[in-house]
């Protein structure tokens, strides 16, 4: 540990996780998460600005990792190939916390409050690589869209990736989402052409 | 107007702009949005539960708007091809208030409290279409996938359609941001393809 602590952020976020699913989120205080964590209310606020903040604890280092992946994308690549790449490099990431995730997203759901910061957080993703594309030379619609559509396959290959009996990795079901999302924008899945 | 007073709803929210965009959203009461719309407070609450919520008089009907459109799009329709059949069922709406949309934008851009009230109302219009979409058969995550799409096709729109020397129609703007959409799935504005 040493007097740093190194990993108060994520003791905060687990026992605040914990918590949120034993009792609920409106009945936990952050005095009750910082004793759990073996910490003391102040540390908390150190770490987090609010309640709520501690359940996005990782936010800022996925929308850098994402945001790096698709500035990091080879010159020549097409908007969306890019984000390609930026998906890719964020899935490795969650793939080995899958209950954490379930747990966590269990919990966001049933509070209206944390659905907010969640909207919030994604947003502010989809804002941050708006900006990375233009970076990279996209006109500013096109960037908007693509971040917009990033944002939107992300999410949905992670709802589908949290169902209880999904076993399949989270980046394979990013590039299917990917996939339909290309179907869909082509005019497929038509109703008639499936007959 | 007769004791029903059938615009109640748009006099308040035409009050709620002018005192928002004149002081702030912080420095204004709803005891003054209604004394200045020649209403109670009272006669407020039985129409917004709050002050956020009274510049967002018109989401329900957007909404069902939106989303017969797209349920009422042919039954072969592909399902982007009934998303567009929605977008420009609402676009249509909006052309006749374009100062009041400015405005309305420019306020709830300033402040957080309505930034995130407004991710509210979108991500409520994304679920609706999407519940609309599998109510025609669309696989959940396609419709899910379309839904999100469309909501961004909008925003993107949108947004073009409000700055201050834009003088096309939203509809058009609307079936610009559609079409970038389809040349980004496609893989098209690489870099390398416009040299």
């Amino acid at each position: 540990m040493g007097r740093w602590e190194p990993n108060t952020r994520e003791r905060l976020a687990k026992a605040a996780l914990d918590l949120y699913g034993e009792r609920g989120f409106e009945q936990t205080t952050v005095a009750e998460i910082a004793k759990s964590a073996g910490l003391t209310e102040r540390t908390f606020f150190r770490h987090y600005a609010d309640k709520r903040e501690v359940l996005f604890s990782g936010a800022i280092e996925l929308e850098q990792l994402f945001t790096r992946a698709v500035a990091g994308a080879p010159p020549s690549a097409a908007p969306i190939d890019a984000m390609a790449a930026g998906l890719d490099a964020i899935c490795a990431v969650f793939e080995e916390r899958r209950d954490f995730a379930r747990k966590r997203q269990a919990v966001i759901s049933a509070t209206a409050e944390l659905r907010e910061r969640e909207l919030i957080k994604l947003a502010s993703l989809a804002a941050a690589l708006t900006d990375t594309l233009r970076g990279r030379g996209v006109p500013p619609s096109v960037a908007s869209l693509t971040a917009e559509t990033g944002v939107a396959v992300f999410k949905v290959a992670f709802e589908r990736w949290i169902v209880a009996d999904e076993t399949r990795p989270l980046d394979r079901l990013a590039r299917e989402s990917l996939d339909e999302l290309r179907a869909v924008a082509l005019g497929g899945n038509a109703p008639m052409s499936e007959v």
